[in-house]
């Protein structure tokens, strides 16, 4: 049989050998009709001549195409193949498996319709040139694995530019996980979001987000490090978007190494990559939460960081409380969808991590502060919350 | 019932009074999963960890993306608006449903995957650069509804730039399907193409390619009428694309206006939504052939064309001899994509045409020159003819 398959035509060794092969054959993902077109009257309506009826309503009524098009409920994952999962810059031929991926993951958790579009282009201009011209087909525009710090510019240039939702997933997704988990390790332990300090290791696209969204939920104080140290206004190499991370973080005024940020600390959330010596570890505060989400290798080992910390988190499915983006970007986009949303406001963001939170508020346990990828009340919990932000935002059109 | 329709949230009164409306909205397609996703062991194949393993194979083997992603499955069905139907320039919004009509006539006819593309810009360079950037996700590009003379540069440049399939529908299709008439047509009366000689009306996006193929095929000879008569080289007001046209046409020399050159001819093709008055039909050869494709009105009522033609067909689908551009699009692209095309070559398109008339040459009459859209032969005849007119004309890459 195993030979068999390797002796096809199109048959290559890896599909028997690895399982994820076999299963990314012919890709992962299809296009269906919702309407019929067996014959000549359901051509007549789905198509012409009837279909010309429904587009001069929308050209005199242009939002009508949310009503008769499949525009208002379907979203581009948008890559240029610059940060791939861990892999890096490998293209967007290559990134393309993983941009399918989330468009079926669009699909089953959110209901949401998803196209994956792999650009090839990494300039800024071009990739926000290349997105404003797509967006008369799309309901939203989920940016993913673009390196920072283009990411940023590209994300707030398409925002400001576009009346549609546009979200960087690897930025406010991660984000938004992070801090449904803090918001429950802190009730937990009885602490108040406000009398915590945290470190984030990792100035990247999650690391930023991380930091903006704990100080906007009201933590007590960030410090975000990158492979100098400490981000601090003090430092003389800092990036555009590393001297703002240094003007809303770090209110202690620390400067140095990771290692001696993290004496005293509560939080240690790892977006890097990096290894933290266990040393650096057995000082922080006691009741700390270790969130060491890089994979497949967190920063601490989860065996390493039970020793010190209340609450473990990982990036990793085969320990307790994963941080998985999937919590976050089917329900939020669902919910600006459903609203037909113009942007996707902090106050969203804000609204999903508080309803992600919220799903497991009865439940909690060290090894439950974030509820499972597969916990089918996440998807519905976060849509309601994002629907009923935009609404009070004033960003929902309907 | 009805009343309660209208007072939906949503209702509009339109979709009481036409089932098109009920029909589309909502719209007309859907993203669907093709692997399961139902549990953590699905989700680390088909995502992270194991979709990590499937990209760096491809980053190794770029070549690799048409087996293990969805790419050399899927065409992207791009417009800019600008001349949608019989409405003209009515931009990207309002153009939707027509894409997404044609992105389930892919599926439905050819089993080929599509997504509909609305730009938001009309200008050539920029169309050809958007393209071009989101070529890496699609194994074929349709062209549709870009008005002429800037559809001919733009399919010509993304055909010349890119390593995947470029083909303008309302160009190609719509010759393709006329050439396959036109072909059963001699062929039920006994004569041979290179005895004909044609007039077209309209030098548009299909009247330019059918006069193309039509010499391609060895018709005697075409005439091409634009609004100020036959497109000829003494003409002083030619665009660039009528100047070669007038180069490859009229034989015959003639000039002046369209009326005068079908005397005498044995083919009019109507592509151009023009009246031809009867005393003109009334000088055409004996035995001719109408075929008056503008929609809803064609150039020539039927019921006047059958008074003087030996074989009448429109583009309608309530008389007989539809030529509809559905006979040929879905096979086309089913054929290039199978065997992985990089181009859709002018011999391509003649095996299409060859192809689509055997459907129907055992069984042909005057109302009988071209196959129903529904025959469920035409699909696979036109792909298989397609691939193997790929393989010999060294385009296919297997």
């Amino acid at each position: 049989m195993a030979a068999e398959i390797v002796n096809q035509k199109d048959g290559l060794e890896s599909d028997v050998i690895d399982p994820a092969f076999a299963l990314h054959r012919g890709g992962k993902m299809a296009v269906q009709a919702t309407v019929p077109v067996r014959d000549a009257d359901d051509l007549s309506l789905a198509y012409t001549p009837g279909v010309a009826k429904v587009c001069s309503a929308i050209a005199e009524q242009p939002e009508l195409v949310d009503d008769y098009t499949w525009k208002s409920q379907v979203v581009a994952v948008v890559t240029d193949g610059s940060a791939v999962l861990g892999l890096g810059d490998i293209g967007p031929g290559a990134s393309l498996p993983v941009m399918e991926g989330k468009a079926i993951l669009f699909k089953q958790f959110g209901g949401v319709d998803a196209v994956p579009l792999a650009l090839d282009t990494q300039d800024t201009d071009e990739i926000v040139e290349t997105v404003a011209r797509l967006a008369p087909s799309f309901g939203g525009v989920n940016l993913e694995d673009i390196s920072a710090p283009r990411c940023f510019e590209i994300e707030a240039r398409l925002k400001e530019r576009l009346d549609i939702p546009v979200f960087h997933d690897d930025q406010h997704g991660t984000a938004i996980v992070t801090l449904a988990a803090l918001r429950n390790a802190a009730k937990l332990s009885g602490r108040a979001l406000g009398s915590l300090r945290a470190v984030i290791s990792g100035a990247g696209a999650a690391g930023v987000a991380i930091a903006k969204i704990l100080v906007e939920a009201g933590i007590g104080d960030v410090a975000v490090c990158d492979r100098k140290g400490v981000v601090s206004g003090d430092r003389d190499d800092l990036t555009q978007v590393k001297r703002e991370l240094a003007g809303f973080t770090n209110k202690a005024g620390l400067s140095g190494s990771l290692d001696a940020a993290l004496e005293g600390a509560d939080v240690f959330i790892g977006v890097s990559g990096g290894t933290v010596p266990e040393e650096a570890v057995a000082t922080m505060a006691e009741g700390s939460f270790i969130f060491a989400m890089a994979n497949p290798n967190p920063e601490i080992h989860p065996d390493v960081a039970r020793k010190y910390a209340a609450v473990v988190a990982t990036g990793r499915s085969d320990y307790p409380n994963q941080i998985n983006n999937v919590l976050a970007f089917p329900g939020i986009f669902a919910g600006a969808l459903q609203v037909r949303a113009t942007d996707i406001t902090e106050g969203m963001k804000l609204a999903a991590a508080e309803a992600l939170a919220a799903v497991v508020a009865d439940e909690l346990s060290a090894d439950r502060v974030i509820p499972s990828p597969f916990d089918e009340r996440v998807a519905p919990a976060v849509t309601s919350a994002v629907a009923a932000a935009a609404r009070a935002e004033g960003v929902a059109r309907r």
